[in-house]
């Protein structure tokens, strides 16, 4: 490990855009977000986001229909906390700056930068700023902004407030990914002292409401008009600290001296104490390529920082980085981030876990509304767990998400044996995604084989809706049958009548059995593949003349149905049940797959390129999975997707570790067995990862030739690992 | 021909629903329609509808995309012209009224109807009222009031003028067959004298005009003020005549005296020679049943008051007797309405394909939008020819609208042989939507089979969306392509240089001749039937548990994603291409088809019983037959679908004749000679028709064992005629 693979600077990132910087450098810790807005001219308006905190507007339709989703969710962007204002004593104003310096720092979680600030009138001075996020402490973030002499060597008067949003002028934008205006709060401000200003925000229809602080340290200095006297040639510094507390929480801190426990150095060391856990768990290091690991660094670095804690919220698909897609929690969570918490916080997997059974009732009623008399079904795109999707064919009819959670919920208990989370939430969960399957499914008979089929449904890929028998949704429904299975007995280990209480014996299962054996998986006799679904390959491919990149991404060029009648994929779709299911296919059914399928993929989606690094490591073609790899391992960094202002792509962050650990080191758990193949690449000499499963935390280390795996902490585990398909024994270091 | 037969009477109709009577007794002339609002206690700001005067306003989506249709079109509802004040002299108003009489004549066109008035005070008086729209001068419509003593016998003061509508608060509704409030126009009221009001509306974003005059026959009186003794005992009448301008026509009458050359008796005589020149070349009459009589003498009378006669207008979904569906015109035109007119007056089936045809350079646009480099695509919901259809996957998807014009067009052309009008816009509009599905399609090879498909359609059943090889689609796309190579021959038989302004030559059109021989069309061989697609057939059928009366509409109470995944069908699909092309398929899978898909289909849509009726015939089945006619016959009459207060089922109007004509006579024309093939029900002793096929009326005359065919007026037609499979000779009566 090097000083240079846990500093992302300026030099490393792809644009200097004030609001790619914004993403890029923001600080998180899964309760809130602060934009790394610029301080003197960034719009002081919007900057933080906090999660779960939302409002809602009713979905106007073109033409509206009878069960569709009632209400848009938009996460609100709040006040700017980084803003600050400086004049001069003779009061001019600086308003322009120049961010000479970034470094954020993986290993404390600090963010120090420079700017150089510069008056109309010409005049300059250098501001520093050294800013932390709480990360065990969550309510706070705190800064300090030191003023140096420019050519400028007077009095300066600072004041720093939060700002109050006025009402702005909604622009409807026809890009799906980015978030629409939501109605601004109802906010209050007060200075319960010249160093201390309270302010109120609650939103009017959702009635959510949050109690912000701002204050200085220094209990003599003021907000409003603090002066700093620059002649001496020294550097002057000002420290605030800002807490945001609790989503509905009431004065729960004394708002006479709302600090006294948190000196800026006491937040830096709880957030240092924060990341040495986090590294300690989940350190990965690509040997001799700086850059990479950087790279790979920041993606869990921000993984961590987005993800709630608390069970009641979970992870956006943009994190707390950004407001695209409203703060809207997805499948990205179960399939891409989940599995990085599962092997490295099995504690933080459990509370991501938390958050979808409690939405679970809500999962119940939206079942019924789409006509399904039993089970649940989960919401496509959500932050209170009502479906938030206004458009169906692309949201509410991905299906998948059911059979995805269940399948999270299996891999979760897989690798933890936590029954009693199966027993609280986990099985409910399982039971009634398979009971919705039950219900939505058909049989349909053709010659003498009797199908159990899934019909009208979209896939992971949005570039084909409404279609029947998709794989990856069949392939998963099938796997909720067998999982919901396979806990039941886990169930009865432990209590002969541990099943009573969920209303279902042994007969029940018996249908589940007979379900999951039945459900239809389409496979082309003529090509040997998996179809994606019944009809895919059987349209016609995407005309070449369109095949150029600034027809890409399709869904901002092409209407819907355009796109949907060719044979055309905007990600991995049947590739993701490969992925997910190793066992399914021949290493020669898999080959041909991958290569039908990347011939029509787009990657339009930001879900696509690790899933095909990983089976192309699998497959034995590590070049090609170095290539997709890099792509994801950077894709923020070098700004790949061009909408990173909106915010980090949090699913490829996930996807991106996957890549490593699933694919170059072909790690897996089947049976109670962990397993790991060596797909290194010529370009990575050496990999060391670690892991913390169970109680024990693993380091994993491979070269061309070899794979050790070494316990760095805790027991020696009683699960068996295997590497390369043969056992080996653990032996405990350090 | 009975009295009875031609006047609808309160006693005639299900129920005394204000809105629905409003629409019943609608008068209208193909240019404004006037519902029949109550004249006392009705809406007075809404009752008239203009032909192609509309606003639009942005549609909003909850998540839009590309190339969506931008702007609802939504016909607006003016003031009522029926509407009038009447107060005793002491200044009671009289505030309600019961509708005592009403009588529609269908052979005059004239409304008569009676009224008793009461104040709050418990007067009351009788009012009759007589009125009539001019049908050839399309800009009138007159009205006398006639006031008789009842337990009131003083004086009266009678005020009438046309209101101006204030803002009223938008109610969305989920029913997509309801319209939307449209923006309010800019109105101006003007009284040029005390008889005579100038009423000028314009719309604020589409700029349309109409300028209106109210005024009074009697020079003398007073609009607002006017006096009326009844104590003589006798009915005191007072005259009034409005003029509905053309669109964007300014100031064409003369203020000062408007209607100099229209009394109502005048126009009471415009009327009449209209409707007797209706019934002598469409009368239909089944012999001693009056109540049918009636019914389909109703539909006729309202297809015609419904249709626009200028080329710049069509027939809405409702006609002008209510805004449902917002006043756009549908394929229902083509498909429905058009037959009527093209086999009982030419002149009126050519205007109606000159609006389509004025509507071409959009269409160009729209197949542009939809990513369909060449041809054209008529909009699936319109007025103004742009795309009005807010939900593609039930509007834009259903191109089928392309080949349903191409269709009409030929079926216009080969019973006019107006080879002008080909040449001039009806090649134009073929060849185009040809180019579009020779663009649209795409080859696909199933072993050694080269098919040509069409993905990602809707078929006219829109219960089942966005799907693969629609055979209706697919059908009538392979039509399209053969009409193509017919009309091109027909132009080339009159000039070998014909095809050359439209840039194609032979080899086009053996490209449309492979591309005809190749379309797709899907067949079962499991049930040796039509498949309504690729996937129909293999979807579960609509639980049992769902199918009580109360769950239909399955639109107004399911989530489409519910409805798509069954086997459920809202209308007539595949047997819709049956109906159109008898020579696809033997008796036998007729059959077949028949009562498979006659299970499957819930008759949501009020275009599916008239085509159930003319299969239950053709394949002898009369009895059938009968039953799904009397509930097309008398749809809006009993109130079938429960909503004729929104308007009349114009489509389904055309479709009751059609049932009559190629359901129990037979009907149809194929190369040149025109068959008749007699399926009278045993409940139908005798059914006469009239038609005009170029320039002769002929009269047909099917008894249960006899089918007379005879020419009234104009000559001995040279096409050839064939009663029941044999040629016959014509000869001319009277």
């Amino acid at each position: 490990m090097t000083l240079r693979d846990y500093h992302l600077t300026l030099h490393d990132v792809a644009d200097h855009q004030p609001e790619y910087l914004e993403t890029i450098f923001s600080l998180a810790n899964g309760h809130f977000g602060v934009r790394a807005n610029d301080p003197i001219s960034g719009n002081p308006i919007t900057g933080t986001l906090i999660n779960g905190f939302y409002e809602t507007s009713p979905i106007t339709y073109g033409e509206a229909g009878i069960g569709y989703a009632q209400q848009h969710q938009t996460i609100l962007n709040l006040s700017d906390l980084r803003h600050i204002h400086v004049t001069t004593d003779s009061g001019h104003r600086f308003t322009s700056s120049e961010r000479t310096v970034v470094d954020l720092d993986l290993t404390t979680g600090e963010l120090t930068e420079q700017f150089v600030l510069q008056t109309q009138q010409g005049e300059t001075i250098t501001m520093g700023m050294k800013s932390v996020i709480g990360q065990r402490q969550t309510n706070f973030w705190a800064a300090s902004y030191s003023f140096t002499a420019g050519n400028y060597t007077g009095g300066l008067l600072v004041s720093k407030s939060i700002a109050v949003p006025a009402e702005a002028e909604s622009i409807p934008s026809v890009d799906p990914r980015k978030t629409r205006m939501a109605g601004l709060p109802i906010c209050e401000t007060q200075f319960v002292s010249r160093g201390l200003q309270r302010y109120h925000v609650k939103t009017r229809r959702t009635k959510q409401a949050v109690t912000i602080y701002l204050g200085m340290l220094d209990k003599t200095a003021s907000l409003l008009q603090q002066p700093v006297d620059l002649s001496d040639g020294a550097a002057h510094k000002l420290e605030y600290e800002v807490y945001v507390g609790e989503i509905g929480e009431q004065n729960t801190i004394d708002p006479a001296a709302p600090f006294l426990a948190n000196t800026v150095s006491a937040l830096q060391d709880d957030s240092r104490q924060f990341w040495q856990d986090v590294w300690h768990r989940s350190e990965v290091t690509v040997g001799g390529n700086e850059e990479l690991n950087l790279a790979i660094h920041y993606n869990i670095f921000q993984l961590n920082q987005a993800a709630g804690r608390d069970g009641r919220t979970n992870i956006a698909a943009k994190g707390l980085s950004g407001s695209g897609y409203e703060g809207h929690y997805f499948w990205d969570t179960e399939m891409y981030m989940l599995p990085y918490f599962i092997y490295t916080n099995q504690q933080m997997a459990r509370q991501l876990l938390l958050y979808r059974y409690q939405t679970l009732p809500k999962a119940r009623q939206r079942a019924r509304a789409l006509g399904v008399g039993q089970g649940a079904l989960f919401a496509w795109r959500t932050i209170n767990g009502e479906e938030a999707s206004a458009y169906f064919p692309a949201g509410t009819a991905q299906y998948h998400i059911d059979a995805d959670v269940a399948y999270a919920v299996g891999k979760y208990y897989e690798i933890t044996r936590d029954i009693d989370f199966i027993e609280q939430c986990g099985f409910e969960m399982v039971l009634e995604t398979a009971n919705f399957w039950e219900a939505f499914g058909g049989w349909h008979q053709v010659g003498t084989e009797n199908r159990f089929e899934f019909h009208t449904v979209t896939g992971p890929d949005e570039y084909t809706a409404l279609v029947n028998n998709n794989y990856y949704t069949n392939r998963l429904a099938k796997h909720n049958f067998e999982l919901v299975i396979y806990l039941a007995k886990e169930i009865l280990k432990e209590d002969p009548h541990g099943l009573e209480k969920y209303g279902i014996g042994q007969g029940d299962l018996d249908v589940f059995e007979n379900l999951a054996e039945h459900v239809y998986l389409p496979y082309s006799d003529d090509l040997q593949i998996n179809e994606q679904d019944d009809s895919f390959l059987s349209k016609p491919r995407w005309p070449v003349d369109r095949s150029t990149p600034e027809n890409f991404p399709l869904l901002l060029h092409y209407h819907p149905l355009t796109i949907y009648r060719y044979q055309i994929a905007k990600q991995a779709d049947t590739l993701l049940a490969d992925y997910l299911f190793p066992e399914d296919l021949s290493p020669e059914q898999l080959k041909r797959e991958y290569r039908y399928y990347e011939g029509v993929t787009t990657h339009d989606s930001s879900l696509s390129r690790s899933i095909f690094s990983i089976l192309a490591a699998r497959m034995g073609d590590p070049e090609k999975a170095y290539g997709y790899f890099m792509d994801t391992a950077q894709m923020d960094l070098v700004n790949l997707q061009k909408n990173t202002a909106d915010g980090l792509h949090l699913a490829n962050l996930g996807g991106s570790w996957l890549a490593l650990v699933a694919g170059f080191s072909g790690f897996y758990v089947q049976d109670e067995v962990v397993h790991f193949n060596n797909h290194l690449p010529k370009e990575i000499t050496k990999l060391t990862y670690r892991m913390k499963i169970a109680a024990s935390v693993l380091e994993i280390e491979l070269t061309a030739n070899d794979t050790n795996v070494t316990v760095i902490s805790g027991p020696i585990p009683t699960y068996g690992v295997s590497v390369d398909g043969e056992l080996i024994s653990l032996v405990k270091v350090g």
